[in-house]
């Protein structure tokens, strides 16, 4: 094999290899006649260079991960488009992880980044991380890591995040106004500050109107067993008169369970759901949404990276942000 | 910076450098005695592979690259999960680039890609791609390419597919059947073969009944265009009496149309499209699918490339799959 390197550029054109490498570069200290004669030759030889080589010595791999529970989900596909708009911007390439809600594949996604192949890291954790050693040593080693939607709490740095508890107490209030009386929450996780802080935003609510019987599902990453455990409680004799998903997926669960079990929504069912689905208003009935700012919590999030990369003595933890999120009213949660 | 590398492991343990690699590699060359003092010694020290050098040496990242035009698709969120099956057995990682149907993003990550910074690479190519030569590169470089639902017909290489054609004559007929007289097809590329596929089987189902005229809508990705092209056409006076949608984007607007207009879905206009939506059978009325079988094109397009890693011999081309689409009748192509 009869590797072009800079070493045979340089023997080739009787120049220094440090010049050689200048010209490639477009340095400002080489002339624009040699730099010429320089990129000829590297053409002609068809030269390429070690991207691993040249990312040690510069340091850089101008790519960021974003680490990500799932992609069949919209608010992750548009959080990623608003990452994209930045990174675009900065000459980035976006690498995307999934972790598919697997700790163990997060954990090892964050080793096989620990050594400089991305200059930092956007990540939403998984529901089932609860320990954070993994993240911790990543920040140990210099590479930033921004969360965006999932936080590890305990961690010291920026997160972007949409008012759970706030948005979720409204939704909760809103569901009690439009009648409600046994509101059930479909809950995903119990290890995460947001589901946590959705949880709590619901039972705020209950408990300031009175209602004090909280009804809390655990559902899973499993579709099945959410079908099951949904259809259960809404069989009950006793059953729910609405339901609060904390996901999309277990709202258009509900909606399944309630076409096989013959309940109307909103009648004898009202439906509300964290929701970026593009479709919502075109489902029978249309479904009352809390919509999350999923692009713009992208795109601040990666706002938030770049500065961390460009002027790396930046305060990460100071730059959290919450952007609210909004509801929207559909037919799922009508009166009467 | 007191850099721990193999050499001051090496020094410490008074044992040659190859040594000290081999024991971390686990090598059978090496007692196990060795290896615990190494591997010991390396804890303490805090020893961190270097991961450019490492696969320099070893040729291998151990990661594939998916590269696909959007992450907003059903399909491609499936084909990924398929995708992801695969390498989870093989211990490999999944990197997922998206171009966002841009020509030049495609040919920037290629470039990105063409020095083995992945072992091998699965691609739906931009609905702009009409030249290939940055993938021929990446081929002539010996990394493997095995193109999924979107592929360019020159180039010699493995292609998962499904049945584009055959299954877009059947949509068709189904709409005639069902009482369609004047069928606009939304269109989305003119470069892609599975393009060419869809909107021949569209024409050659009309002209075998006897309907030949054919109506080709030119979408974009722009969503606010599509609306108005699609608006236009449903509001003009001799409008069609059913939508055949290329992707599922252009149905979804479809169905905004005709609620602005006050179109009845189906008995003004019918709606049927290739989709993989999850609430497609949810939706007002629910809408007749053309499903195809993302998540086993994904896993057979993995299946393809590990055989590739794993045998290098192995003639990509003839590898080469046709995996058949379904179609799922909903209300939005119901008579009358």
């Amino acid at each position: 094999m009869d590797q072009v390197n800079l070493k045979r550029l340089a023997q080739e054109l009787n120049l220094s290899i440090s010049t050689i490498s200048r010209a490639l570069r477009d340095s400002y200290e080489i002339s624009a006649e040699t730099k010429a004669k320089v990129t000829a030759l590297a053409r002609k030889l068809n030269y390429q260079p070690n991207p691993y080589a040249s990312s040690l010595r510069k340091q850089q791999s101008k790519t960021i991960a974003v680490v990500i529970p799932e992609i069949a989900n919209n608010f992750f596909a548009l959080a990623i488009n608003g990452i994209e708009t930045i990174a675009r911007q900065k000459g980035y390439h976006v690498l995307i992880y999934l972790t598919h809600e697997d700790f163990e594949k997060e954990v090892s996604i964050s080793r096989h980044l620990i050594n400089g192949r991305v200059d930092g890291i956007l990540m939403s954790v998984s529901s089932q991380t609860n320990n954070t050693a993994h993240i911790e040593e990543l920040i140990e080693k210099k590479i930033p890591v921004v969360f965006f939607d999932r936080a590890c709490e305990s961690i010291n740095t920026a997160k972007i995040s949409t008012d759970d508890y706030k948005i979720s107490y409204q939704a909760t209030e809103h569901l009690i106004r439009q009648g409600a009386k046994k509101i059930a929450y479909l809950s995903i996780s119990q290890n995460l500050s947001i589901g946590k802080n959705r949880r709590q935003g619901y039972s705020d609510a209950l408990n300031d109107y009175g209602l004090d019987a909280n009804l809390i599902v655990n559902c899973s990453h499993n579709n099945d067993d959410n079908y099951k455990v949904i259809r259960h409680h809404l069989s009950s004799e006793n059953r729910p008169d609405a339901l609060f998903a904390s996901i999309e997926r277990l709202a258009i669960t509900g909606y399944y369970v309630c076409n096989e079990l013959e309940l109307n929504i909103p009648t004898d069912v009202k439906i509300i759901s964290f929701s970026n689905l593009e479709t919502a208003p075109l489902l029978n009935p249309s479904l009352t949404c809390i919509v999350q700012p999923a692009f713009n919590i992208g795109k601040a999030a990666a706002e938030v990276l770049f500065k961390a990369l460009e002027k790396p003595a930046t305060e990460l933890f100071s730059e959290s942000l919450v952007i609210a999120s909004q509801l929207i009213e559909g037919r799922s949660t009508a009166k009467g």
